[in-house]
């Protein structure tokens, strides 16, 4: 018997894993989430039937979303990560020594629950001591905290389902009030080749903010066009040249102080997305 | 009826994309030739069931295939291609003024032939007056001609079948004898993520019979993993910083001079297959 685990992605195009096995698969209140061991890229979560993180190739993805806001702040002692119930992206966020405090506001639990079973690399960090796992409207609570932190992080799904008023303005506005002075948003904007309209979505929510943004990509093979974009905030400058000894210490394996100078290289054809 | 064009990439992982029509399709004295028209990614070329080219994204691997090895020479004159018989790497050799003779070594006809007649777009380049389009083998050819190119650009299928040779030591000792002093060669050097053999192999191939060695990366949504490799090599130092006039008269979509020196920031999961 053959198995295979299949994206339809934006219709056109499906990517399918060659798997040994399904490891988990429920209902929650939010969404169906499915667990496969993948020949390929190893264990792999799916969120309504789309590949949100493998053990292969998730490294690329959170150390790019965490890494490069957070590098670009002076000292991150307070952090938010919107979504990301896998853990990932807190991972990388306490690495970090400033960071004294992260919270991971993801709205469905058992999405973190089955993370902390069935990827426990992907979820570790989720018990570093600094970190607060909440389970709440991402929305809600952005709106109940006023100035309360350095690097606002969103982790989200696609603009479907629980996470499409993480892609508004007025979210945007949100996470500024949320911020401490000199603070950084950043978001996973979906992919230039295929959701050029999202890209520009989020860019133009990002803008309507914020004085300073910068969109910056980076390979993600089991995302739809295998690459990636991400769209920071602020309304500081965001540095193109960040500390080289304080990324050394973070132990990646994509993101580097050079990688992120070479982020500011955008491509003309992804450039145009949000001129 | 649904028609969807698929490809197993490396045996556990499929790509399959929704097509409108299959537009050609025979078997050559070589391979399989098959071009289909897909909806997400435009015309696309397949040989022996593999992604060669798309309309929508064929643009960024000969862009980047091209320009880097040509903007790192300060005349690139004559110019040799082997393989790339659907014309996407002549077409941005082209672009170069500095070039007066450009040869495409293709060794199968038919890729040419098919490539003029649905992939206009692609092979627009092939009808420059300073191009001339010979059906030989690569090998042999590199063999017969001492010191005559500035640059050697190898846009190969994968190494099985006509192209294996193409990724010996012999064969770039044989490349090092073809270029003029200050010379550079630069291949397909296929995924870091799916084909570290691969990228390992040609970089030490390179590394053999040239002092100087260059890994870079490029995004590539309908080549296995997305993100794809190139190997450059010479005698001469390869530039991090190019002429930004030389590089803008170019009209390029994804390489520009910044990309170019961003292209040396290499992520450290793909520095270590080459360490």
């Amino acid at each position: 018997m053959e198995l295979w685990i299949e994206e339809i992605q934006g219709q056109d195009v499906r990517l399918g894993l060659r798997s040994k096995t399904v490891l988990h698969r429920e209902v929650s209140e939010f969404q169906e989430i499915l667990v496969v061991d993948t020949l390929s890229y190893g264990r792999a979560l799916m969120l309504d039937g789309t590949f949100q993180v493998t053990e292969k190739d998730e490294f690329v993805y959170h150390e790019m979303l965490a890494h490069l806001p957070l590098m670009s702040h002076p000292a991150p002692r307070r952090v938010l990560v919107i979504g990301g119930g896998d853990g990932g992206t807190i991972r990388e966020v306490v690495r970090h020594p400033e960071v004294e405090e992260a919270i991971l506001c993801e709205i469905d639990p058992r999405v973190t629950a089955v993370c902390r079973e069935y990827l426990p690399s992907v979820a570790s960090g989720l018990s570093d001591p600094r970190v607060k796992v909440l389970h709440e409207d991402g929305i809600a609570y952005i709106e109940q905290h006023e100035g309360a932190f350095d690097v606002i992080l969103i982790d989200s799904t696609d603009p479907v389902g629980p996470a499409v008023g993480l892609y508004s303005e007025s979210f945007y506005a949100a996470c500024k009030r949320a911020l401490r002075p000199g603070g950084i948003v950043c978001a996973q904007s979906e992919s230039p080749f295929v959701n050029g309209d999202v890209v520009r979505r989020v860019s133009l929510s990002v803008k309507s903010a914020f004085s300073q943004r910068l969109l910056y990509l980076a390979p993600l093979p089991t995302y739809p066009s295998g690459l990636w974009s991400f769209t920071a905030g602020s309304d500081h400058e965001l540095p193109r040249v960040v500390d080289k000894e304080r990324a050394a210490r973070l132990f990646t394996r994509y993101y580097t102080a050079a990688v992120h100078e070479a982020a500011f290289a955008l491509p003309p054809f992804a450039a145009a997305l949000v001129e």
